[in-house]
């Protein structure tokens, strides 16, 4: 059925950080897999999409969602190197695990980039329990669309009906406690 | 089957704005309703509730996620009266239907938030396609664990693999398009 | 010589909140005043110009620079009402001096709001130490530019030239701190 | 007088971006100097510190505020090289001045960091009209505070009383106009 969008294609990857190994994807199945394309020199990546990548890392179980990076460099090739990303990576704190993209030998476009047929960056990637990609969007995409999504394809065959279970939410509270001023209690 | 959570209590409703008649939630079986307890003159719900209330609405078709605000007044009921929701819900632009709570003849806590058994205000309070309350939060809940919840009680009793029209969102493409400055296109 | 702008018109006051006793400007002369005329069904009043006024009030010790909250309800006019503004300045916690701008007995628009010919709310008005208007603004000022103007009006007349003091700061170190994360020390 | 603060050090720099020639402080006398301290991996300079100077410099007429970068590499010394601070400042749109700190033959401490005593990026240094440094600043300092500053610089040994002229704002209204939602108008 799962017949919309196509297959996911393996990572091929130059190299990795934040994993004591390479991550396959064939071996992902069963898990929502969220890529997320990004150059360390991208500032909508900076603002946004890398923050929005470690707000999911932080939400769910990396059983249930698997979040990856992914370094998509098309520009710039020579100061956006791999030491320089790690020299990014540490400096902004980033835990998820980290792939660079293997370099074309023929252009500037790298090879998962052209593979997943990405527009820039950043660009996000929903992949499901099945492989499929089930979203690839070149630009900004809100919390509650990210969180959404990620919430249907964590349903999609699971007979579950236990919300915060379901959820793959790293505790039984799925949810940020009260926090800072503005609560009126009773 | 279903069976956390309990039936969430009929609607006893003082007032309406803006729905020409009042709702009821055994009419909306099938569909996820969200309430959003709220008082005009809590800084966490103007601040933050709110907003991610309009939000919902905002993102998610009115036949598959009915937004419900619920005024309910337990302090300042002689400032919070009908008539200044009615200016407040006017300068601020809102428009889901609002329900003024019933005032209770015993005490400062109205009807509904009793029923609810609410801590204070905001309270998001989500209830499935099924009647049953599946979250009632006092407090501050993130943008992406909202989406991630309401994406996945719109996954129950769904066949449908269909990610954007399983969605309710009100269009073929439940995002954002890109936005502002800093994404770095190709 | 400070002869551009007007003499500030003196206050006419129906009522005062957060002040044992009326606020007049004559005897202020000496000290920046800064008017923030606002309602408090204003959604701009509330997300931007009352936050303004009150780290206006925050930065600037009182013998320096008086805030001075106008509440100048010249719409809605039922509900806004003194009773109302108390609970919102309570719920708000605002401590600087609040006045409550005078009926008109012809009109909505009230006394101080037609005297200082404001276009609505927020209003952003800077006198002098010399009770001159030197801004007279309907809308959204920036932070940095209210900073700039106020420590221009306090510098005037004054032969420091120590920089900290004549700041009208409330500590030796007129800034804030190094504040949660980002900064790479050495 | 203008005793206290000591005269700020002439800049030795390695090579600048932004700007026809070398700037030098001497030729800057009579004019406020910002300078802004920042390495391009810094998460607080891109951030906070970056978006607050180009702010200062948005503000102000250059000649009555010059602001300078100061790319002052202190860590990761391999891949912050002024090729990588080229495509970082390319990417994040800066157009005023920035100049490279010349790297130190000791040690990874760079020269005018050292002259200058610098404790970590992002730091901001004013100078006043006369050349001396009235603050040295390390963190976050609040868009007011820096306003409030400049302001108070500004007006050193000016006799003007015209607040608009004397702001060195770029036009007669030193103030944003009335922007976005929010504004209750008349």
């Amino acid at each position: 059925m799962m017949s919309r969008g196509v297959k996911a294609p393996e990572l091929m990857i130059a190299s990795w950080l934040n994993t004591p190994e390479p991550l396959v994807l064939e071996n992902l199945l069963g898990q929502v897999v969220v890529l997320h394309a990004f150059q360390m020199l991208c500032p909508g990546c900076v603002s946004h999409g890398l923050p929005q990548a470690a707000a999911i890392n932080e939400l769910y179980r990396s059983d249930e969602v698997q979040v990856i990076g992914l370094h998509t460099v098309f520009e710039h090739h020579n100061v956006m190197t791999p030491d320089a990303l790690k020299a990014f990576v540490h400096e902004y704190g980033l835990t998820f695990p980290i792939a660079v993209d293997q370099p074309s030998e023929t252009g500037p476009i790298p090879v998962m980039m052209q593979k997943l047929n990405l527009q820039g960056t950043p660009s996000l990637v929903l992949i499901d329990k099945a492989g499929v990609i089930r979203l690839n969007h070149f630009g900004r995409v809100s919390d509650m669309q990210v969180g959404n999504m990620i919430g249907q394809l964590l349903m999609e065959g699971d007979e579950s009906l236990d919300l915060v279970k379901a959820s793959g939410a790293k505790n039984k509270t799925p949810y940020v406690g009260q926090r800072g001023a503005g609560g009126c209690r009773i």
